[in-house]
């Protein structure tokens, strides 16, 4: 297997970007990336794009020729890949294939949703679709119902209390103040969050991630060649791609996802390296709750004492661990076909010494990308060179 | 490169299969091709499933691991891919890829659609999302328009006539009758075909596919291993995947798609053959007159001599070169996210000379499945070994 790099990044901001198509997003975070890798368009071998509802929610399908060809590509194989929320941790995953197996040096991948521009009554339609239609859905479950059962069952068997779930929210909003790219730039207190409305039982309103356009890219490169782009390659040192359960039915236990331990394992062996080495993280937090899970779930605390570990600001910028320095799905905001790459712009900005809320000397981040009720999810290690 | 062979194939009839749900039609099929194969599920290392619009017409998106779930298959990537009506074709390539670069040594490929559960408004509006809804949507253009387009060029400019391109149809029912598989088995005339109900000038209804429900699968296997499981392995030799103009507005020719005469460029290269050397064909003939186009640019007949080539019966199971014995998408049906592997199920048993319409001694056979309006699409050689 070949070593894989990042040699560019592109991300448009996250949030409402009225007056902007699907297609224009992606065209502009990809036109961003391959300006930053410094790379002629005609050396890319392929593209790939991750999206999870354009034909639902913009009326467009055959998005990755489609964009393919709005940026001027050659003829090169173009591909959209689905995995409802971990859409785009699924398409780097393939960029990253090609490259390590020497079908490619240099492969473009990009993620994209719009989903403000239709009536949220669309919006929670096709969000659900990355449900269990027939076992979950038929029951009248969406997600903000499958993380509230979750959260509920995390306080009852751990003892988290209400306020250490609140206060990922209060962390990941403090980030999201200094990040350009962050849908909510604005603080919210503990009391805020309990006092804000109930949208599932515990959950409330600002546990609760938004409902985001947004588009991400980065060009991938065969590892012996990066330097002739990028002073600053990142390295991707490990790839975990798995499946779990789709339906609560089939869900031994609430409080944890088992595809994240699953896709973590394929990528701490394939990197070499475990939770402990870890220095920047961007995990999957579309509630509160989900970000106390994932960190338990990829190893950085013992099951039961995520919540925690919260409430004693380890999870913070200057934490032991810090967890979604970006503001994460909570404040940046969760384009969702676009999210899992922008988890990888913001590690790679960390990796590069740019990020806005920049960890000192990190040398190694991990992104998890999670989809539907953790049916299907992706975690890539990188590593600055 | 290792090479790979096809050791299974399964198929649900195509057509209007009420009470089965999008998941069922998809584990049907690919029940029948893991059986077939005679291999047991936890060998298989990957599962891709091409599929168009299970968002839109069915409410399920993360499809691929929720179908793998419902199979029973071990923690295995599982991945969605999109490419309009060449969903499945993009499919097949990557189940080809992750074995022709050694990534595994059995993956199981899948193509799905369900489109009759819903309003034709609602199929009518995700079918429109194949084409550029930018350029082409906005014009008011949708598929009829665009192939009734390029009927009326290719007669203006090579003297096709309204007779030669209703006998693509007469020709592909009457394939039809004999595939229990097919979506209707009754014959057309050449009169029958000129006065049924006019579509879009000068198309009418007989010059159309249907909609339709149904999923297609096979087992891919590494080629040195495909005799301990099949005594009849289908070997893939050719495997092209390009992309062309995504709007009419980027079209310069309308008697031709670029894209299928790119991806035949590389499946015949990779084959080492050419047009001359195969002996069976399932191609795109999504109308009467796509046939025709196809049928040039994949080399069989020199560019606006198709339609004289239909007339002269060499497209027939007898002529030269046999086009759709299936009964094509025209008869047997389109599930657009099906398509793709419903040709290489109907390829591959003819390579093993148990097709209803078989071809007597055929060794290669080719697969073409367009996307679009030709925006992207794929060519696949095979071989009987």
């Amino acid at each position: 297997m070949h070593q894989v790099s990042i040699i560019g990044i592109g991300s448009t901001p996250f949030g409402k970007l009225e007056g902007m198509s699907i297609k224009e997003l992606a065209v502009q975070a990809c036109l961003e990336a391959i300006h930053d890798a410094g790379i002629e368009k005609k050396l890319l071998g392929a593209f790939y794009l991750g999206n999870f509802a354009a034909g639902s929610l913009a009326g467009q399908e055959a998005l990755a020729p489609m964009v393919a060809n709005a940026l001027g590509l050659p003829n090169i194989p173009c591909t959209k890949v689905e995995g409802a929320c971990a859409s785009a941790g699924i398409a780097l995953r393939h960029g990253y294939l090609l490259i390590a197996t020497g079908q490619c040096d240099f492969v473009l991948v990009a993620g994209v949703e719009k989903m403000t521009a239709v009536d949220t009554a669309r919006v929670t339609e096709a969000l659900a679709s990355a449900a269990d239609a027939e076992m979950d859905g038929r029951a009248g479950l969406t997600f903000p119902g499958v993380f509230a059962m979750a959260m509920q069952r995390h306080m009852y068997e751990y003892g988290t209390t209400r306020e250490q779930v609140a206060l990922v929210a209060v962390k990941n909003h403090e980030n999201g103040l200094q990040n350009p790219m962050a849908q909510y730039r604005k603080p919210v207190t503990v009391q805020e969050v309990l006092e804000s409305r109930l949208i599932a039982d515990p959950l409330r309103l600002y546990d609760c991630c938004p409902i985001s356009d947004g588009a991400a890219a980065v060009v991938l490169c065969a590892a012996e060649r990066a330097r002739e782009f990028s002073p600053k390659p990142v390295d991707i040192i490990g790839s975990g791609h798995a499946i779990g359960p789709g339906s609560l039915a089939e869900t031994d236990d609430l409080t944890r996802f088992e595809v994240t331990v699953r896709a973590a394992r394929e990528a701490y062996t394939m990197a070499e390296l475990g939770p402990e080495d870890i220095d920047v993280v961007e995990l999957h937090d579309c509630f509160t709750i989900a970000e106390i899970i994932d960190s338990e779930d990829l190893g950085f605390f013992p099951k039961g004492e995520g919540g925690r570990a919260v409430a004693e600001g380890k999870t913070r910028i200057d934490g032991t661990i810090p967890i979604n320095p970006s503001g994460g799905l909570l404040s940046k905001g969760h384009p969702v076909g676009a999210t899992g790459l922008g988890q990888v712009y913001e590690i790679v900005r960390q990796l590069r010494g740019e990020a806005p809320n920049q960890i000192k000397g990190a040398e190694i981040g991990l992104a998890h990308n999670l989809g539907g009720t953790g049916v299907v999810g992706t975690v890539h290690i990188l590593r600055r060179r």
